[in-house]
């Protein structure tokens, strides 16, 4: 198996690549004492620029079990704000023995000026680059579904929702095609994009909720949209996962969403802790998932 | 003696547990080397969702001298930005290994609903809930006075000052008296209510300053008033520790503030770092009665 | 040689003083796997003021080298939130354990304050402090310079820019002609004060830059200027490096700046990571210069 570099997009990953991870951090999930531990300091910079907690918090805890040593650079008290750029941030903590940088950054594909620096020698590990991509989530909703259902062949997954501001379900609906998954889209028809059509059909949900084995919901992003939804509709009602339908899924299918929820929107409050709910699960998964993808990325040293 | 599962209240501590935290905390303050470290990795997230210096930093510290895993939550850069409640927030660090909450938040009792959640398996440490509670800082208050005079039982403290708004005051005032302390009350008395003559007896303070054992001096809260003071009135001179007074005060007599200070108000500047004052010891204090209580809630690690 | 006991100025330092740190700074960079290791907790907590990603970092990632358990200290969820003075925020964090505090500071030497009271113990490390100095600046500027040259006698070094405004220049003028270099001055001449003749000669960016061993760019630093220079100014071309004057630079001749640089304003972008420039060499020699104070600093413990 070619070694990973850096962890930029999910598409650049190949089948070996995705199913290597996916078995590893079940591996590690499963037998947390295991985890192996750095024997010498490699330290690790965790670059926000746009609000995190589950995606910011997973990686920080992931490189301290790890043994790595986190750096926690702050945006709003750094140099950004005498107007340093990015470029030139990334620059600065190469130079001070950072070897690895989690960064998730408003600009999309903003990784790719920082690669063709040969002065930039520290591992990137993209933790969302705008309206772009979201690896490390789509690998976490990967683990997810091959955990519930040791497969993808066949898989029949719903993404429901605001596709056309979700980095998620742009990664989601390629990627789970090529592994062989059986992709729908469901939610509001303003935010089906016609290109979707090449990676599964449009559906409404009640014409998919009692048929998918997946029902994946994503977040309405609410600040990323100037086309905001008139406030007159009922999201929940029409779009969303209320009690209702969550009693027409089949047995043995699962529902996942990348969170933060907005309760009562995408889902029943109620729903969140369902049985059939894997939320809880999904964040589990993002902790041994990037556990997995820094020992990879770092595997010569341990 | 029971063990102690999440530190919510001071009122919910049983006197053998108050007593055995205080025992504790001095053996670890005056033995500091045997203070024991973790063996495994466990995580502890401190949540600040209102200003703290000495709180926050104390906690940290603690953990690290015990061997805990820090996770400093950013209440401004996570996603709590995009409208994630506590509960969800809790939720989330909960299942990414993080063991324990040092939580400090502006709604009184918000853990009430945290520990409602079949899904919440972190102990909670509360770190101040709005006007509510304030349980290590009511606990480093007694080690202190306890280290001093080594009872509590006839004890005569005065706490001075901001009644109202103090969620000090409010916890003191109850575990004193139950301890067998004597209260006295003064200050402004239109911060006094009614209820406060359960625990003790409002008296000016100059009435009482060369009576006491402990004056207590509370922080006037500019930031929670609403019916602030009239500006033309002289806090230090009408209510509170002038240098005539501070030589009123008797042989042996300690003052006390859980900081931070608003100098030339509560206290005069000069008599912050005079020889009775003990405000830099209960900063002291509050860091070894922190180790204690986190020793306690996870004694089974060490 | 006299120990170090806290590092405020570049001035107080004696000439082997300053070799000594620049001796073990390069010993450190080429020896780093003989870096030494605390072996019990000792704390330090860096307190940054005003935005820093360069300093704060490097600060953070030498102290972790070291062993030292790092506490980051923020100011906008501090007590100073609620108007505690830097005075009182050090006396507390010098109450809960914290042997070392490297502070920034808008305050021209606000550690003189700070050393005067007999209750605050930390060292302090000045990382900054207003218009004042820099000194770890200082230090990393020296020891690049003796790097490349392996003495400071003779070495002809232009300071170039906003000579006014920067608190490393106003250090370095004065530390550099007592070690033996030959300084001069460039950049507006509404910058260049009288006093500064004490320590070298005015002349343009033209006459001097094809004469000079180190060319040490400034920042513009707009944050600090009220006289802002009028924006029709070109100042690359009339005070900056661009490429033409960089071709007409002498053989084995060096650049420095201490970075952020406003790019195409003090220097042409292409030329940042230029041969000659030491740009980069610079971050990375601050790392270990900090590493070399903070070991002499706490040699004892070591």
């Amino acid at each position: 198996m070619k070694k990973i570099e850096n962890l930029l997009t999910i598409e650049e990953l190949s089948n070996e690549q995705i199913n290597h991870l996916i078995e590893k951090s079940i591996y590690f999930k499963n037998n947390k004492t295991i985890i192996p531990k750095l024997k010498k300091d490699i330290f690790i910079a965790n670059l926000f620029f746009e609000n995190s907690t589950r995606t910011h918090k997973s990686f920080e805890v992931a490189e301290k079990m790890l043994g790595f040593k986190s750096i926690e650079f702050q945006t709003e008290t750094s140099s950004i704000q005498k107007g340093e750029t990015l470029y030139d941030t990334v620059l600065t903590l190469g130079s001070i023995n950072i070897s690895g940088l989690v960064i998730r950054h408003p600009d999309k594909e903003y990784y790719k000026e920082l690669l063709q620096s040969k002065n930039i020698k520290s591992k990137i590990i993209n933790a969302g680059d705008g309206v772009g991509e979201h690896p490390t989530q789509s690998l976490l909703d990967l683990m997810t579904i091959y955990e519930n259902f040791k497969t993808f062949k066949e898989i029949k997954v719903a993404i429901c929702g605001d596709l056309k501001h979700s980095r998620v379900a742009h990664s989601n609906m390629k990627i789970l095609k090529r592994l062989g998954a059986k992709v729908y889209f469901a939610g509001p028809k303003e935010w089906f994009e016609n290109n979707y059509n090449d990676y599964g059909e449009y559906k409404t949900i009640d014409e998919i909720i009692n048929k998918v084995d997946v029902l994946m919901l994503l977040r309405v992003q609410n600040e990323r949209h100037t086309d905001r939804l008139n406030n007159s509709i009922n999201y929940l009602e029409e779009f969303g996962l209320n009690i209702s339908r969550y009693n027409r899924l089949k047995e043995g299918s699962i529902i996942m969403h990348p969170c933060p929820v907005n309760r009562n929107v995408e889902i029943e409050s109620s729903l969140i802790e369902s049985e059939k709910s894997k939320l809880l699960e999904q964040m589990t998964n993002g902790l041994y998932m990037r556990i997995a993808i820094l020992y990879e990325l770092f595997k010569d040293e341990f």
